[in-house]
């Protein structure tokens, strides 16, 4: 069985309060680390809630990265969902355990579109071009 | 053990080529399938790729509902992460699965933050306004 995505869940937790509730901050680390592992970032588009908590989602031309944070336990849970083997969704993950500062990672890596494949077929996460009549 | 929230990680197989390449159905689909669970939208930005797919997210003030589609090889990935106990995430599920007309769903549920809460506190997943100074 071959898979397109590899999707990696982060349980951030004892992050630091301050840090988690502000959406620049968050934003910009979000970028920062997706920036790090070369994925090709499309649009990013955070939101701050009243009084506390992040959310925001990186969407990458491999995937998305989307994190919501809850600073009133510390905690932010995030998702990176990358395709292809070009991009390492673990680098993203080392770079936002340094942003957010949190002393207490349970993470768990998933494959995403399972197929099994023909005999001398490869699974493309995106089409070869090369066989496109364009 | 209470959580903060609920993720599905859905596999939708066999779904509708044309239909899960069409930028504009599948944006529609999401927001009137996240509708249907009453959660409360806060933006949503999708994407066409060339030549193929379609990448989108739908924050919701519960969390988001994300989705690739690959219909090259009939397939839609979605997430679908909600907190709080008044929006039901399987609302979403089931109505994505009648829009992408998948005949082979796997579906899969997360529990998202975890915390012990001290005896007599509850695990609230937005605060309590009552309790705020504003």
């Amino acid at each position: 069985m071959e898979a397109l995505g590899r999707q990696i869940l982060v349980e951030f937790y004892d992050c630091d309060e301050s840090k988690i509730n502000d959406v620049s901050y968050i934003e910009n680390s979000l970028i920062q680390a997706t920036k790090a592992s070369k994925a090709t970032i499309i649009s990013h588009n955070f939101h701050k809630f009243s009084p506390y908590g992040v959310s925001g989602v990186v969407v990458i031309a491999e995937s998305h990265v989307a994190i919501h944070t809850w600073p009133e336990y510390n905690y932010c849970a995030v998702d990176i969902f990358t395709c292809g083997d070009t991009i390492d969704p673990w680098v993203i993950q080392e770079h936002l355990k340094g942003y957010l500062e949190s002393k207490n990672v349970s993470s768990m890596e998933m494959k995403r579109g399972m197929f099994r494949m023909p005999e001398g077929q490869k699974l493309l996460f995106k089409p070869d071009q090369n066989l496109q009549p364009n």
